[in-house]
């Protein structure tokens, strides 16, 4: 099967490239009767949209989001929803460059190898311009999640190196690269204009709490809730690494220190994750993502053209100089939809 | 949709807990033709099955497999291949002392909370013991990318806190850890013996390297080949994280630095880990897993009975002081599933 | 992707070849903590095994389901429930004549054309014998119906040319043709009896009435319950059509004659047989198949080798003279299992 | 799992509403570099369209698809393809009298018990508007089809009562009913045209037949070919029913008379529909469909409103008087669909 369809019963289908006509999503499995507007989507959409602030590509597009089926007089049918966001910002002319070779840590080389055909302008369907279907959509299942409580919150934990030591949700959207320790933040913008000055990029890490979460979310023995999360935060082109609770510190922990021991008030730690056995136990889940540098970068670069001659590679244009600010809102995008998914295949399951 | 399917044109369907009548598995997709034995998959239900060693559960089972349809003459017919394994060292009456308690670490709680009913004998469908039937799909997977010359190859990269500093595929099954080296694994077995002999347990870090995988694999934008491997292998019960390539480390670069330069020779470095845009590329797929230490230890933890209340747990009985050692068969047979289903799927693509 | 698995919120696996070890089912999504044993699951079983009357196959297999997984102290877990049954009458050194021909109206050509190796014992797997597993899940799919209210009745509506003309549900188990009218079962029989005596088969009609659906089950636009259904029966071997409601006859009326007006009392007729726009009304579900006869004959008829060359076949041994009768059960089985299905799909959209 | 996607490997997903912005598909799975443009899938598109003779609605649509995603400089890139068709001729005051009213023969009454709230303009997603996407997947797949020579041909069999006794291929799209006889097609027309003046409308039955399939698509045992053709043309709303080959005919039959001999020259009969055990025999597919007339009549019919009061329906407005004629290319669409999808899938098999 094709890659492009995520979720049981709450279905997303995506399409578009970074210059095809739009990108969009067609989600199904919409509960009928929620009140939903263009207004309530965008709000998201701003959140991921380049040319929001000063850390994120120069590229201009609004990204204003079309409601073209699924919504009538307001409020959600019940049939399938589809959204789509319109490319403007299109200067194909400006790929003529790299048409003929393949750009070190993109997916060029993969997808000629793969398709044997493809759309080299600003890496086709490889592009992060296709995680705005993907915010779309998690905006819908958020309202779903919201009907239940259930809150997702991401945000940088660690950026060009910096780490925020004290975590406080209050300041994530108070500065542009979302880091949840307003200290670090400013340490982190200071990194990223200087790897930017160079025609350089730095990478991070993001942390995803969700609160909230019912006990009994997820579906052994292969759609696990944490290897459903795992599925969609990896299928971000950036993700190069996922870690729950305590993750890869569980590795050198003995069993009585990684336990999660219970008492009637409660549990005492939180080293899974609040997922055992692949099923939510009713604490706070949390994982950490590694974001990578982005890719493009004006430094120049060895590669080779489509004829597998040696070039080199110097990749000017307007570029994120790191990804991980404007991964959040994708994140928990991703995280709703899962959600909202196992919810609904709970229910299914207890008829 | 429940979750004991996985995968689309390599298919396999799941049953079995740990002391109902047997656990097993239907695969479908099976090319047709293939020499196909009892013997050839035995070979690595024996790697991971109990009491092969002094650092695995004293539990008793061979383990031996059962093909109940699929096979004509000793060929594969291309129709569901079923294979199971019978459950015979049950000793339900053991657990009679943890039936009305939730184990610490274990998914008893969830499960409870999940089907409001459950089979509390050795965890039931939560026990490492479902991951026999993984183990058997995995053997005929790995048939399947043999005649493509893929090879898989997993290993314990650290365990107990020790790293194996040389990396060495020969030492690998000489040594009953499957260290990928000599000295480290000697270290690792004596840390092992220390905590199984204090009634405690330990994790490691398992490494996997594929070569020989064709550019191509993989289908954007949900079903990329990282992404389908980030879910089989989270989707085994004491997995809790999951890198590709550079990783975590990733995080910390810029992009000059991660990035995989490419020369006529091939590439210049292996940060992506083999794959870009969720696609391989040719090279080496690598990635490394976080495996938790056993959740069943003989100290005493905190805990709380069906009832709420607060209790004691102290799990006597024969637990494996590691599972790092008998996953890393099971990790090569979730890796050679995705990977034969994708093999299929490509060639569906290019009709 | 193969074709073994079927649903998707009560999603069936199946296995399993005419002579090979055993055929069965993995069944997922099976309500948690209903009572469950194999005595209720032999019931159904019985109807359909082979050797039951004078009008089906002397073939003795007594068809003892056994439960493998997924029911705990006689209550089903929500796990996998994996039951089968063990071929035992199986005489392979019957089919040495078969071996190198094809048999007219069977499998055999489009089987050795698709797999390019097949198990010519019986048919392998396109034998009916696979409609056990069928059986045995639609037998769980009716405990899940049967807390709803909701009833399947399936009967020979006209076999050997001869119609039903009073058909009273009382009657149907009466006769061992599982005619719904006393008189012509009767006739049928003798038709059967005079087609077996002269090495001949005969087809027939079947009729199926499900009562009790509560409105609003369907997921348009291709998983609608008429859609689902029509699958679901086509998918047996012997079923050549399918009509719903007036079906073929519709094809003749206006729309003034067809259309089901409605007053507040109900619907005054029911010619879309329960189901508009995909979706059930509430009203009696109808349906009718066409049966065709069985292809195994003892008259002599043409066809070829597996070289390619001319030959005769003549197929002696031990065959039903009529599919209709068996079927009964199994057309039960598989409408069952989509209501289940769907059932559970309506609460997951309803969250 | 909701119900807008259909296939595997050539998968489709759709969207839409009768009077909503647009009706639409994603298509994945296209295989990449083959020439594609709208100008190709038009034609199909115009098959379908209303207004296009006197023997269809006068709504006036001219249907006019646009590419969104998935081609470049006139080829297909392998990656999603999403086209869609704006809605233009809608008229949302004409529906004002039919909102508080379930439409007889419709599936208003179903879809408000289903969902709870539904869009009533034109029937919603219920409309035959949503063919619109199908047939313009449906070009995508015969593109494929015709590369390996497959050729699907749907006409009118029989209309308003007549039947076409001799078919002539060449005749189908000469007539406005696509009947395959001139001579029956003039009749029929003139029984259309006398239904439409008293507000009345016909049924009828379309034949497929699809020449040059290769031996060994589909599969057993659930996914068969004949299967998933029955259901991709029963989830089409007017039909009722669907035979193969012989069809109900068969019930009639003897295993003698049914079974189609073989000889080194080929088959001597087509009983079977080019179809046994589920699998393409290389002989042509033949199917026949029965669909039912109109139930948009305005002709006085007796409903109830939302409230469940006593109502009288009266539908004027803009509708055909018959659908048979209308729902040949998307018989062919669908056909294609399904063909190309188990193309697909049987090389995915034979890896």
């Amino acid at each position: 099967m094709p890659g492009s369809v995520f979720g049981q019963e709450f279905r997303i289908t995506t399409f578009g490239e970074s210059h095809g006509g739009a990108v969009g999503v067609i989600i199904e499995g919409v509960t009928p009767g929620m009140e939903l507007s263009e207004k309530l989507i965008q709000k998201d959409m701003d959140r991921r949209r380049p040319g929001q602030s000063d850390v994120s590509t120069p590229r201009q597009e609004s990204d204003m989001i079309h409601i073209m089926s699924g919504v009538f007089h307001g409020k959600t049918t019940g049939t399938p929803l589809m959204m789509m966001v319109q490319n403007r910002d299109a200067r194909p002319i400006s790929y003529d460059k790299i048409k003929d070779i393949f750009r070190p840590g993109h997916a060029d080389f993969a997808y000629e190898r793969k398709y044997g055909y493809r759309d080299y302008r600003g890496g086709g369907r490889s592009s992060g311009r296709e995680t705005a279907a993907r915010v779309a959509a998690g905006a819908v299942a958020k309202m779903i999640l919201k009907q239940e409580n259930i809150k997702i919150t991401a945000y940088v934990k660690r950026g060009a190196g910096i780490e925020c030591e004290n975590i406080d949700f209050d300041e994530i959207e108070k500065n542009i690269v979302r880091a949840a320790d307003a200290e670090a933040a400013k340490k982190i913008i200071e990194k990223i204009v200087a790897a930017r000055t160079e025609g350089n990029s730095v990478g991070g890490i993001v942390e995803c709490v969700v609160s909230g979460v019912p006990a009994g979310l997820g579906e052994p023995v292969f759609d696990k809730l944490d290897a459903d999360i795992a599925k969609a935060i990896i299928s971000l082109g950036a993700v190069k690494g996922i870690e729950f609770g305590a993750g890869f510190a569980a590795a050198d922990m003995t069993g009585k220190e990684n336990n999660d021991e219970i008492t009637s008030a409660g549990f005492l730690s939180n080293n899974a994750g609040g997922i055992t056995g692949g099923i939510s136990t009713g604490q706070d889940i949390i994982f950490r993502i590694a974001v990578k540098p982005t890719p493009s970068i004006s430094l120049s670069q060895k590669t080779i053209d489509t004829n597998g001659n040696d070039a080199e590679c110097q990749t000017f244009g307007r570029h994120d100089p790191c990804i991980f600010a404007r991964i959040v809102p994708v994140v928990e995008a991703m995280t709703a939809i899962v959600l909202a998914d196992h919810l609904k295949r709970q229910k299914a399951l207890l008829v």
